[in-house]
């Protein structure tokens, strides 16, 4: 089977085909590709995963949705002067980067843009199946890597939800790397469930949340009482901007509590700021300030500083789940994939909020993809 | 069972039954028997323990051995001085400190002691022994929280060995809280094995290394490539004055890399520090530096700063660990309780180092001690 | 002139006199007149105030005006449980208590009090009056130690205004230890200007500013250019209750705001937030995470964490000031002591904003406090 | 005068003069006499020294001494891929890198070599005399940016003081940014006093003790008892190598903790780590802990963190002291530069230890310099 697959070909497209994070994925892909680094954050390159069936690297094809205009060598260049990728990259991986680029369609709906959401969708789906059949390509997986939109209303279809809609009517999996709508919307997610397509989601765990993940579970093991759990996180780049908007926070900040109510059992004091700091660039720094109780009410403190790239932390993490749901696609695994909380700040279903167990789960995942063949 | 254990009483001898961790674990002990407080930190209160058959608080009896010569009750007074205790404590349980401070002996060699090694193990075994029979104590067990000793050269018996040769000697299990050497000379080893006993140790995970256990597996699962992790501790008490010595700090610091090792596979770059700062009094502070490679090699940054009170984080394990092996002990379980992994930096035998994984074992050795009765 | 004034008794009036700052500062005054403490945190204890002539500890009697009811030697017990004030302190200070509670007035207006703020004004005026003559105090200054009121409109007269009127009308000094409005309402600030009297604001520098007014000027000095300044404070007690009000934190926040504006030159990006956290009582944490360029745009990164108790941090300044203020009074020094900056966020008039040089003016201003004499 | 020198040349000769720290000097210089970047981190450069007639930028000619044979272009190269310059620098300032290349000698003495100090001296002194001379440059100074050299025992010269009695013979000005020994000699030093010629030093003040030279004057100047005072330092690059050796450890650490010495009044506890972490590259974090007393004795704690490039940090600085000493030097201004302690972590001389009283003294000099024309 993975001889086949060595031949075969598959998409990945992406929501926000223009952005960091998918820059980021569409040049690191390449590099790693071409041995040029190693695979570092990518946990489908780790051995549990080596005869899972996944895709090779030099088997995806990038194309993409995005709203702006600016080419892909050229937003790589800018990355590597923020010092997000490394300098020379773009120039070592101008081929691809050009493919890609070459696959981008405009997304929507524009201003002034008088198509009704179900003319948007299958404008959307025409354009992947385009991909799809131009590309000879055996399937492929939508990825949103786009910015977060606003918490939405429940009624109309935010944007976020008319792409995921067409990947479903494309006949294609489907990933929420962002806590926007996506198929969390009474339409899409009835259409979903009823393709026989895999989809995952939501939210990718790329920082604070992923040390919440493994902090909350340490303080519940210990039986520690946590009082109150406060953090602030200063972005720049277009998240930090999105983020500003108090809305797409507080869809953003629904997840990041989800996490620890869920690991310690109630819900402590504390809130959670995002700040929009541009003279961060790419890169993100998250405080957290966890006040607990220890024996007979002694006060203690834990606090945690993570100075990252947000797209270098993503990137992988958008390549690994492409991967793993290209491959459930090829074994008609179909619905949500409950197994992948280990990438998502809010999972689908009810499946374990400590990353140790998210990772157990995780590779029992990969066992199960190893097929029967 | 439980019903004749709640009648029954046994013992918990302390070696440094006047330093700060025993005073704290006794107070602890009789403030939660009583209800004055919840049982933070104590793993064994909470519902998976419920049925393993421990011997409740109120079925511990204290005593031990150590070579000052300071009160309980004023030792008590003086931690709540420092904010370790609750104020009002020591006067609520004037009559449990009073009566475990009656049944503390000299420990030893003192300085011109002229006993032999053979003398002074007997001389602490009877004292054991005598403190099971005036108590009408079913058991007992043997519990090393005194200052972390220099490492030991491996020919003659240091202190700590001795002690942990007198439990055996009175049949009991036996705990090693420290870095110290106890168990872990041949000699003793030899002695512990042939014994039927159930022993554990060593060397209590209270702040840094707690982290690291969690920390580490984070990256490791993540696949980040840790490049350097480095850390300082600020000790107050009498603990940062003896790992002051360079011979204790390199005990201490042995059992912090190990766990870093075993999650991240191979050693990172890196020290670690461990500083006497008296006016810390019994608090102590641990920075952690972790730098990490992401994808392409970007270089990002992990912080921690964990300022807790040594005693209060020490006590409610020392606790959970007496009641584990009294529990074991009763049920026969002999050898090296290597399902402790949970609560050492330096555990017996060849378990896991993820907090997680060590916490599942846990569990399942609390399912073991519900026994078949 | 000091013989005299270590005869004399003079009245310290305070707004908020139940609160925690007011309550430590009067059993700190107590406790370090007695010798009990050190006078730590206290600036007119030092060498450079020998001289100055001003009202010693033991002169000092206590009073002023709150809305709530709790007995001084209560709210005394409370902060010495959440490890505030030293425990055994407010017994041994009994008396010293006892006696300023009895000069508690009730503050308003009350929910249904009818009276118009002319009428509240003379009320308070006239309470203030009364503890004057009851003492036969030489005279008395008035500080505002009350929780911040919401930022007002610029119409109506604020509560801290009327009791800011009642001051001046009672021929008292007056100082504005918060950013509420106080003397900045251009009623009251002309009837201050006429009265002959000195006055002192705004809003005490005790932790987050304070390290600002260091700081800010290091990197200005140093030509280092800073592009984001960002900070959160998380507070338990009555303040972080108060400030979780946006207006009064907005009120708060212009003067944590203009410190980095004067001191840098221009205003950096980032934001500021103030978190209720009631589970730290009366502690409270302040990070601050500086992004600046250096040489040739290196950017690099200077974070702090101040973790004070605000009251014990508040108590030693606002007795300073009481000093100060009557000292200038008794000198028939008027209007207002621009060379107070040293100790606010937001000082009256066009002085320095680096600590350093608010030091030294604050220093000389008590050189010119020793008088002619 | 400054029409004079705007077509005089002057010569700044480095001692390490193919390290980090002197190529970043030298290709920021040429970058910012260009006008590619702002001068920032450059204090000569702010307005207070606009008229003190210092060499302007496009007059410095470099050169030095170096015992390692790696062209400078390359090592600009090297830190432009990690992240000290920015990228194309290098290209864009290719022929000023060559030109200080061309100008760089073999230090010593080199394993093998047989010459005796003064031998050594002269033949430095001789490489200084002819780049003077074949640059028909008007004066030159000499600036040890080399690595720190372990702690010498006081008899025997080391090198650094060869090369700083090598500047005194060629008639130069002299600068130690390190802690190494230098002039520091008794013999060097009765060269240097004898001379006429200005000398400053020593060991640049470029994180931890900048930061703690602000900070100790404020606990100072609230009264705050400061009771322990803690850092460690992570360092990657040569200079973190050459610091692990504890002799040269022992030699940075002294001057460190002088800062606290002189601001702070005592020495409070606590001890600082310097660590050599290889991955960390050219840049550095400081972590430091400072306990302190409050009122009453509440205990405080403020922690700061600093991640700088050091690189980038000393580079401005040096360009600092070269044109402050030849403008002194051109004045005749001789012996030791007692008011440049703002740049130094052990000033020459007795004056003040607070950064902001350093400043007001280096304006005053700035000042003196525009001389009498």
């Amino acid at each position: 089977m993975s001889a086949s697959l060595s031949r075969a070909r598959v998409g990945v497209w992406l929501i926000g085909a223009r952005g960091s994070v998918a820059t980021t994925a569409v040049a690191g892909c390449a590099a790693v590709a071409a041995g040029l680094h190693p695979p570092a954050g990518m946990v489908t390159e780790t051995p549990p995963f080596a005869d899972s069936g996944l895709p090779p690297l030099t088997s995806l094809v990038f194309g993409g949705h995005d709203t702006v205009d600016c080419p892909l060598p050229k937003r790589a260049e800018e990355l590597a002067a923020g010092g997000v990728l490394p300098h020379g990259l773009p120039a070592a991986i101008a081929a691809e980067l050009a493919a890609a680029d070459a696959e981008i369609r405009p997304g929507g709906p524009a201003p002034g843009d008088t198509r009704d959401p179900e003319e948007l969708i299958d404008a959307f789906a025409a354009d992947i199946r385009d991909f799809v059949r131009r590309g000879r390509l055996d399937r492929a997986v939508v990825v949103n890597v786009a910015s977060t939109e606003p918490a939405s209303d429940g009624a109309a279809l935010p944007p976020s939800s008319l792409y995921a809609a067409a990947a479903v009517r494309a006949g294609c999996g489907y990933v929420n790397f962002t806590p926007s709508t996506g198929l969390h919307h009474p339409t899409t997610a009835a259409e979903a469930a009823a393709s026989g397509l895999p989809y995952a989601g939501r939210d990718g765990k790329t920082g604070q949340t992923l040390l919440r993940s493994v902090l909350g579970p340490m303080f519940a093991q210990r039986a520690l009482a946590v009082r109150a759990w406060s953090g602030t996180n200063l972005l720049g780049g277009g998240d930090g901007a999105a983020l500003a908007d108090p809305a797409a926070a507080a869809a953003k900040n629904a997840g990041k509590e989800r996490v620890l109510t869920d690991t310690l059992g109630t819900a402590p004091q504390g809130e959670v700021h995002i700040d929009d700091v541009p003279a961060l660039g790419d890169w993100k720094t998250a405080w957290d300030h966890v006040a607990f109780d220890g024996f007979l009410g002694t006060r203690m403190v834990l606090q945690t500083i993570w100075q990252g790239c947000d797209s270098a932390l993503a990137a992988p993490l958008v390549l690994d789940l492409a991967r793993l749901t290209l491959r459930a696609q090829e074994l008609e695994i179909a619905g949500p994939l409950t197994d992948l909380g280990f990438y998502f700040k809010d999972p689908l279903g009810e499946g374990p909020s400590s990353l140790g167990e998210q990772y157990t789960a995780l590779v029992r995942f990969g066992q199960r993809l190893r097929g029967t063949a």
